[in-house]
């Protein structure tokens, strides 16, 4: 499962199309299928949703996330 | 609906004339219609108003928002 | 109205000369007449007023302003 | 007054010499002559006092200021 | 064990493989085995487990953290 | 005194030698003699003493500060 | 003792090898044995401890510490 990861932008390549949780600065978590991202962290997610305290608080649909807000970005299904 | 994005910029591009909701990090919303963005997120939104616990506190009008005060940018109507 | 803005801070451009808000990251707003702006969004405030809260508080004259304080500038007139 | 500001910057070159309010990003504020500037908005004032509340609270003489914690400089006596 | 330290990512090259702690700026610690790492110290751990007064709050599995959150990276095992 | 300071490293560089008071952004204030500095304004301070509302709390002797942690730096004794 | 200190950096590369102090913005220290820093300030510490209000926290072994989480650095021992 770890394989091939040189550089932590080869983990977001290889997530493309899976969904993640994406845990945010101000303490609540996008949940969405990761489309695309850059350098910068910049993501795309799809199917966005807003969490907070686990609790689904909003539907974003397909959101542009800006990269210097992003604490970590982990798999919504932990394998 | 989520084809062509390679780079998170290609959903900025594809949201151009749509309404959007922006979210800052000081918990404030703007919504409005994506007129412009440049590589630091800076953006421009049209007929912008400012929302703050789902409601309309302000009519802004044409404005530029800062790209650093943004967390994200998702549609306003989600399909 | 809207035309011509390619990217951001071709509203900026169209903006000088005119009245604008500009809203800062402290929650207090500055309005002026725009003068001047670069590409890290300083700009020049002429006959500038520090508002909070809806009032104005101090008259700040021709005033800088640096750019990595700012969340938006709008008009203050809003056609 | 007003002439001859193409870019931010030529306001604090013609700011040079003269008292200058230096709002600070800790609510406080500087007062002092503006003897020199440079691309960071890094400053040097003469016969600096800080300010809080409207009262002098320090005098500090020949003061550098870092630009990263600038809000805004504007005049200290407006025209 | 502190042999061949030349520059701090030469640390971060020697911790391949093995468990580390990563603290966040929010307070939060990461624990998991550092893959990679780049000179933004961007990190991926896996089996990244979310730490909060000392217990485990999240088993987060394989996890891109973004560097500019983390305050220092330490070993799990002290030998 | 003020002669000569085109550039605000000027002002730091007619510093060095001098025992300087330097604010801090979390509100302390370090004093002691600056000894050299770099463009980030990251300096060092010879027989360095960390002040709190006034008082001295801890000697740190010889010691590197970072650039970004300041903002402002006046010499301790006023002429 | 304070000989030959023409850059901020030179205090560092003498001060390998000696314990030192290091200030956190998170008002926390870490001591250690400086083995390595960058232009960053990224620095790694051997035997690092956690100190808070003055009592060790916790010990961290060998630590990467990340460059902008640094307030300063000084010697654990002032000569």
């Amino acid at each position: 499962m770890t394989n091939n990861i040189e550089r932590p932008l080869d983990l977001l390549n290889q997530s493309k199309g899976k969904e993640m949780i994406v845990q945010l600065k101000n303490d609540k978590q996008l949940v969405g299928v990761l489309l695309a991202f850059d350098i910068h962290i910049n993501i795309v997610l799809d199917n966005a949703r807003e969490i907070e305290n686990g609790e689904i608080k909003k539907h974003l649909g397909l959101t542009f996330v800006r990269g210097d807000t992003i604490i970590y970005i982990s798999p919504a299904n932990i394998k």
